[in-house]
C-alpha cells in the first residue's frame, strides 16, 4: 500500500482535505475570504479542538465575544466548546488554513515518536 | 479558563507551536529550508501520521527511495512508518508547515462536531 497521499491545492473559496488526502487523524480546510466578507454563522465543536493559520490577508475572529485582530502569520488554537466567527478585514481578504484534531489525542510526538534512519 | 492561545510565528528556520499554543491534539512545525538544504537525517514514526503544505518555495521529499517534487500549495499525507527526508531546491528555499498527528485518532469532524449558534 501507497505510503503517502499528495494534492496541489488551487486557489478557491474552500477545499477540505480529509478525503483528498486519506486523513486519519485531522480535517484540514484551506479557505479564502474576500474583502469585507464573514463566515455566515458562528460555531463550536463537541470534541475537536481546531488551530487556526492566516497565510495571507487579514481579518479578524470573534471568540465569545472578544474580537481577535488577524494578519499573515498568525496562528491560533481555539478550544472545542468557544463560539468562533472568522472575517476578513473590510479593505482586504484572508486566506487562511484550519486544522481540526480530537482534543487531548496526541500522545508523544518529534522525538519520542520518531524513528530515525 | 481562557478558550484561544494565539501567537505571530516569526521567519526562523523552525519554530514548535505545540507548547506555545497549547495544543493537545497535534504538533505543528513552521520550517525553512535555504537553497540547497536538506534535513541531515531520515525519519519516520511509531503512531503520528504527518501532513506537510508548502508555503513557498520548492523542493523535494524523498519517501521510501521515491522522490517527489514540491511547491508553493502543495499539500501531502505520510504514513507513520514511511522514511521521509526534505530538502530545498538547489537554487531557491522552501517553507513548508508540519502537522503531526496521531494515526486514526480523528473521530467526527466538521458537520457532524460541530455546534452551530
Amino acid at each position: 500500500m501507497k505510503q503517502y497521499t499528495k494534492a496541489s491545492v488551487p486557489n478557491q473559496a474552500r477545499i477540505e482535505l480529509h478525503d483528498i488526502l486519506n486523513l486519519t487523524g485531522a480535517e484540514i480546510s484551506v479557505n479564502q475570504l474576500a474583502a469585507g466578507q464573514e463566515i455566515p454563522f458562528v460555531h463550536a465543536h463537541k470534541e475537536n479542538e481546531e488551530i487556526y493559520a492566516v497565510l495571507s490577508g487579514s481579518g479578524a475572529v470573534v471568540i465569545d465575544d472578544e474580537k481577535i485582530a488577524l494578519k499573515a502569520g498568525d496562528w491560533i488554537r481555539i478550544a472545542p466548546q468557544a463560539k468562533r466567527q472568522f472575517s476578513a478585514a473590510a479593505d482586504e481578504g484572508i486566506s487562511y488554513i484550519c486544522i481540526q484534531v480530537k482534543e487531548n489525542s496526541l500522545g508523544n510526538y518529534t522525538a519520542e515518536d520518531a524513528v530515525i534512519g
